[in-house]
């Protein structure tokens, strides 16, 4: 069976498990992220990867941290089409939320990275990202920092300061990062005037015209799990419209850049809807301004169809109503180094 | 009489009013700081105020905050040599902590600004920093955001979205950024033990070598007050030594960019104290990587003294021991636009 097959038929199998029944095709949010067996989460793990999170000094010239592309304080983005890296460098894709991505089941627009600890390692090396040298340099610089040394100690015993363990950090500081009662997540437990009339005839509407046979599940971005087990769509699937040439939405091969595979070409994983109102642009090219246009681009390049004016409108009241709480949280005291700075230039 | 000499007769006099009677050189910082009466503090206003502070949406590509080159999650500072802007700009001089600033009786080094409302104000437009093309750019741009629109208004009365209220908003917040409890401010207090031997070797070096002579007041910056009223200095006065050269102190002509009266050549402002060692690099061009080279500039360039390595040693525990408390403080949420992003590029 080609690769394309193999994937078109899970595809079915999932979706026909979303529609069975309809509602079952949207749960509200889980109170907690999947928890991988070897990075358990503790209290002081997490205020380790909340700095880390918001540390510039995990890149090369000290501009750039975890939170300037994945804001917290915001939508977990940077609100821009593709995000800037160090010395102004842009990137090729558009940053995705950091909220709620515990829930995700592989990272990435393309899905090449398993898990959250996998993830947090890339763009601290990435040369337009974070453009860290090498796992050793990022290493040697924390060293310099007792407070981190003390604390990757405290949390992981003798010698914890590895780059995997910074990654472990950074991931258990994530799986935080939750969202809880949208209004639609009300809804679903049966807050029934939680949704505005437009929102609840969205929802009807986001099932009706076929957008819940990839957007269900709790993230509403697919099945829940297993880790590392992605859920991938053809985007765009038909191509024979003014959307496609107008933002630009072929010239990105997707997953295939990752795997080769010409099955794969132009696959992406599907992005979760959770605060969706909030992370403007949209798409993995951010070249869609609009919450409304990217609802008219789906539609089409997806199932070939045209909504009416009131139906965007409605759907688009529906994608607003998932938007959560965030909660609030501390600002992360830095660790200090006394009478220097880790990061020089020449 | 010439702008020199005048200077001169107000250093004089101040240097003379610092040494009177040795110990009333230094004094504990203030609870508060001097609060201008066309800007009160609210609790609003200063929440309104972070919120600025942390918005990248205030540079015209959107990466760029003032926390980004004053964290004040860490010394307030970028802990670079010069500061990055938007596009990879490296500014030309060190970023100056925020932290305490609010004592300060003019702001940037060169004190082109006399409150900390004209200061906000600069980084905003200037094209190598957060880059916006106008005041009303900005104007238009914060209009989009309803949150803000509406806090605006609730602080500062209708129309009160104006550049000259996010430049008091931003100030207000500012404010409340001061470090208290340093072991030296206990010390002067009456809390003999909260100096170490060293430190309190060092406490007396400061003033025996001569450096009081410019650090003294609350803020180890000069005297207090009026605002507006800066207490500048020339540096390097010696000019005979290798460091000159070597840290490359006599390219920028400090001042004198600013007022063109040659007498400002090289006239700064005399800098704080205050949480000095967590602010390295040193100096207006950040070129000196360490808090025990720059107290030997310091001797050298100010004194034309040559310290034992004894001295240095005590004098930096001394100036270790003006590291503050910094108080915690919780992340400000960001006013979200619903659907678009104000950051948008062609």
């Amino acid at each position: 069976m080609s690769g394309w097959k193999r994937r078109k038929q899970v595809w079915c199998a999932a979706a026909a498990l979303a529609w069975a029944g309809g509602a079952w095709a949207m749960e509200p949010l889980p109170e907690q992220p999947p928890v991988p067996a070897d990075n358990p989460m503790s209290e002081a793990k997490v205020a380790l990867g909340k700095q880390l999170f918001f540390d510039p000094r995990l890149s090369v010239d000290g501009t750039v941290s975890c939170n300037s592309c994945h804001n917290v304080m915001a939508s977990g983005t940077d609100n821009r089409p593709v995000s800037v890296g160090v010395g102004g460098q842009k990137g090729g894709r558009n940053a995705p939320t950091v909220w709620n991505a515990a829930f995700l089941t592989v990272q990435f627009w393309d899905g090449r990275a398993a898990t959250l600890e996998e993830q947090a390692k890339g763009p601290i090396l990435n040369p337009i990202e974070m453009g860290m040298p090498s796992e050793e340099a990022v290493i040697e610089r924390l060293k310099q920092i007792p407070g981190y040394v003390e604390q990757f100690e405290k949390v992981f015993g003798k010698g914890g300061l590895t780059y995997d363990n910074i990654a472990k950090a950074i991931a258990a500081y994530e799986r935080t990062l939750i969202t809880p009662n949208s209004p639609v997540d009300r809804y679903l437990k049966g807050e029934k005037d939680a949704l505005s009339p437009a929102a609840q005839r969205g929802m009807r509407l986001v099932e009706e015209v076929g957008c819940t046979a990839c957007h269900f599940g709790p993230n509403f971005a697919g099945p829940a799990g297993p880790m590392g087990k992605g859920f991938y769509q053809k985007f765009p699937t038909f191509t024979d419209n003014e959307y496609v040439k107008k933002y630009d939405l072929m010239a990105d091969l997707g997953r295939y850049e990752v795997t080769k595979d010409p099955a794969d070409k132009h696959m992406w994983r599907v992005p979760t809807w959770r605060n969706v109102a909030l992370t403007a642009p949209y798409f993995h090219n951010g070249k869609v301004q609009t919450l409304d246009e990217a609802v008219r681009v789906m539609a089409k390049t997806q199932l070939n169809k045209d909504l009416t004016e009131d139906q965007v409108r409605d759907i688009v009241a529906f994608l607003e109503a998932l938007t959560g709480e965030f909660p609030p949280q501390e600002l992360p005291r830095l660790p200090e180094t006394v009478g220097f700075s880790v990061v020089s230039e020449p």
